[in-house]
């Protein structure tokens, strides 16, 4: 009797591991978030499936009753698969599921999955790292206030001259940029925005840091911001090809 | 024909994404780095496979000579899988790769991976983040010189407080400790560096920041820099079960 906390992925069904969709297609239960529906097709046709996804405008399951629906299935069936958007353990609550696991003394396994701090600047064709370039990549949830962020986070961050990927800013991302620049970023900094990456419904768009205010992309969008994020892999003249 | 940049993943064969598994099935010609040798057992019986694999001691195919071959493959064959240990666009010149190909004109697609940046902490039971605790992760390579980093890049990243993932620092990681500590961060802070993540040879090591000039691991290690790098999901005193 496992829970396997399952990492979805970003969103195209095909970026699932190997291992995860093998699990998916064994599973007595599926509990999942919003973000994986598009993979329950991969699910055995005999499993239970349970959404706790938080729907916009629906009340969301809260993480007390899933936690709960985790410890109670995981006492009674062989195989329940906690399927998540992207990695359990990025920004998904998945440590704190573990932890509720194991106190319960519920067995459970870690199946990491494909970020979208990672899938969805690939989508774009925007590199996170350049070799002798950009040394570090930075991740940080927009779900909190960045206003709430020590005094020095945000200088920090811009001192660093990395790349930044902002996951779940839908609420916070114009006071995210806003924090940059009066941290001293330049508000000409490149900035893409992916909304639905690696999805039938992705877009793609591309301004500068002052005006990611007036970005209209729905949720889920992943920012990238810092110089790579005015490249396009796909386009000839974006990067020179001497480099290597 | 087309070129696919794959992201083998952290080393489990089973954590290649459906997709990558599905096109190594498929290819005519699997151009492959050391790491992802494991991966082999999934390409097609019939196809050609070109090992480009810096093997330690032994001398590594320049880089533009793996450019040449995913030219001249390119040009010749319907389906050359380029696979790379991880994410092709995480330190591993994927995108140096993708210039290439896009000056030469020859069509080719990012195949995002999971990174052991988010692999290895995840299998030590170590989450890069916690809600209302950790708000953003960094991921640096160590493959490059520390001391060559700008004077104030340590002190930003010690400023952040969050979680700090190092990926190919055989060589440098004393010397990144040393930098760390230099410029504030606490001799104490934990660290976990784990050995081959999800490979039957993984290893998990913990140990003091200080202390990481001791550490006898073989190369690949990803090192985890902080205080998250203590926990250990996997057992019940690590972390309350209260949150959320």
């Amino acid at each position: 009797m496992t829970v396997y906390l399952v990492g979805a992925g970003p969103g195209d069904p095909e970026l699932i591991s190997v291992r995860g969709a093998r699990l998916l297609g064994a599973a007595d239960v599926v509990i999942h978030d919003r973000l994986a529906r598009p993979l329950l097709g991969l699910a055995a046709p005999s499993a239970e499936i349970i959404d706790v996804g938080k729907a916009r405008g629906a009340t969301p399951v809260p993480q007390r009753e899933i936690n709960d629906l985790l410890v109670s299935h995981g006492r009674r069936h062989g195989c329940v698969v906690r399927l998540k958007g992207g990695d359990p353990l990025v920004f998904a609550r998945g440590a704190e599921e573990a932890a509720v696991l194991c106190a319960a003394g519920v067995d459970f396994e870690l199946v990491p999955g494909i970020s979208a701090a990672l899938a969805a600047p690939s989508a774009a064709g925007v590199p996170l790292t350049l070799r002798g370039v950009l040394r570090s990549f930075t991740v940080l949830t927009g779900h909190e206030d960045p206003r709430a962020a020590p005094a020095d986070y945000w200088h920090a961050l811009v001192a660093l001259h990395g790349t930044i990927v902002v996951l779940m800013a839908a609420r916070h991302i114009r006071a995210i940029a806003a924090c940059l620049i009066d941290a001293g970023m330049a508000p000409a900094t490149p900035v893409a925005a992916i909304h639905a990456a690696t999805t039938g419904a992705e877009r793609v768009e591309r301004c500068r840091l002052d005006a990611l205010a007036e970005s209209r992309l729905p949720p889920p969008v992943t920012y990238v911001i810092g110089e790579s994020a005015a490249l396009d892999l796909r386009r000839p003249t974006s990067m020179g090809a001497s480099r290597g």
